[in-house]
């Protein structure tokens, strides 16, 4: 049982959650709550935090799931914390109790494109707001995408807030970040998807184009959009209509209209 | 100039940025920064707030835009306060330099059912996610959308968080709170309104119904969903398809899917 706060194990769980670049060099990132617990690939997990009550409610209950997690727990291994180091440790106000340390997966673009003509992809550019990211990569497999593509610029997706947002879908969802987003168009391209632009200069609406064939929907920056040259890279810019004094759409929004207008026309 | 941050004024904005029931009492809430300065509706303001710095760079800005906005400024009139003063009253960590408070809009449900045929409406019940719901008014107003309205336990719509999200659509879309979510819905199916819910009980897919109609779309709580009486009262359940092993979508996600699939079917 780890009771104090500078234990130095707790300090490394507070630096993996702060900093980017921690977790980037010890190739791992954080968990909490149960469903993260639950979804988490048993061969990804490092190290697993629990606080006493929060074994007391599984070992007591009475579902056959919550049996099961008891199980995995005790087979992954665990630390008792007390509350206040959960507390210290964890990036949540209430923790559930609960937190891992997982391993970064590691994909590559020939893994992600491995879907040919039935790919579906979301290519992001800069993307600041971690929440945003996390909300994407849910929605992303909720229509069923096939990998996300990010500018190297794009906000962490091992963030605490991204990973909370993704509810899950982290496990499950291919990415990769790369320093050129043009190249890695034209790599795309030469493997026969087509690339749209959500961009403010595309006159057809996109509901209008075909997304039958593999395709790539390219989604900038919250404040800027898509720079110019990403946007020229494209095959083509679609419009997402807007009524009112509307100028843009939160980048989530733009990624699942273009994602399950896809998925209506495959449908 | 305003230099102090125990002046009476400033912890009245300070208390109107933390406390709903503040805002309700007075009758108020407070938007920042110059896209919400500059889209706030004159007969709304209320107090207007600078820091020196962004009057200059107003004053010495060369373009129209500015130069109207600066006129806005004289008319409505505004008090300075130091950087410091404006950084305590502010809810952004790197404020813009200018704070309006403004007054709350009321609408009533007649107001928001008057487009008849055309009417397209977003039912909330209980959200919490003050930043969701913030998405949800910028996105219903690009979708067109004719009113929003909210149980009682919705978040506060004028929260900060909110607010900002809106990014200015708050001044545009007419809502409502209401005590008891099953009576509104009876007078809106009463007025020509079909009610669908998005459930996990509805069986036909969102894009095989017609909202050529006067449509409206329940959308439940973040965590628990609709509640049943609540769904039970729509005209239709709907489905959103989701692959892999995704549960739900984020509120604000379903929410665009569903106006921007009645927007798409009426274009």
């Amino acid at each position: 049982m780890i009771t104090s706060i500078v234990n130095p194990r707790i300090k490394q769980l507070v630096q993996w959650q702060d900093r980017a670049r921690d977790r980037r060099k010890d190739g791992v990132f954080i968990a909490e709550g149960i469903k993260m617990l639950e979804e988490a690939p048993m061969e990804w997990i490092r190290e697993i935090y629990l606080t006493e009550e929060f074994a007391g409610r599984l070992k007591h209950a009475k579902s056959e799931k919550e049996h099961m997690l008891w199980k995995k727990l005790e087979d992954a291994r665990f630390e008792f914390v007390t509350k206040e180091v959960m507390k210290r440790a964890a990036d949540t106000q209430t923790p559930q109790g609960v937190l891992l340390v997982l391993k970064q997966p590691a994909y590559t673009l020939d893994y992600i494109l491995q879907k040919g003509k039935n790919g579906l992809y979301l290519v992001l550019e800069d993307l600041q707001d971690p929440g945003n990211l996390g909300t994407i990569v849910r929605t992303g497999e909720g229509a069923g995408v096939s990998g996300i593509i990010m500018s190297s610029k794009t906000v962490d997706i091992f963030n605490p807030k991204t990973i909370r947002a993704t509810m899950g879908s982290i496990y499950r969802v291919p990415f990769i970040y790369v320093e050129t987003l043009s190249d890695t168009l034209a790599q795309m391209q030469k493997a026969g998807v087509t690339v749209y632009a959500a961009h403010l200069k595309g006159e057809t609406l996109y509901h209008d184009f075909s997304y039958k064939g593999a395709s790539a929907f390219l989604i900038g920056n919250e404040g800027a959009g898509l720079k110019k040259e990403t946007a020229d890279a494209a095959d083509f810019c679609l419009k997402i209509p807007m009524e009112g004094s509307v100028e843009s759409l939160n980048a989530a929004v733009s990624a699942a209209l273009l994602l399950y207008e896809a998925k209506r026309q495959r449908s």
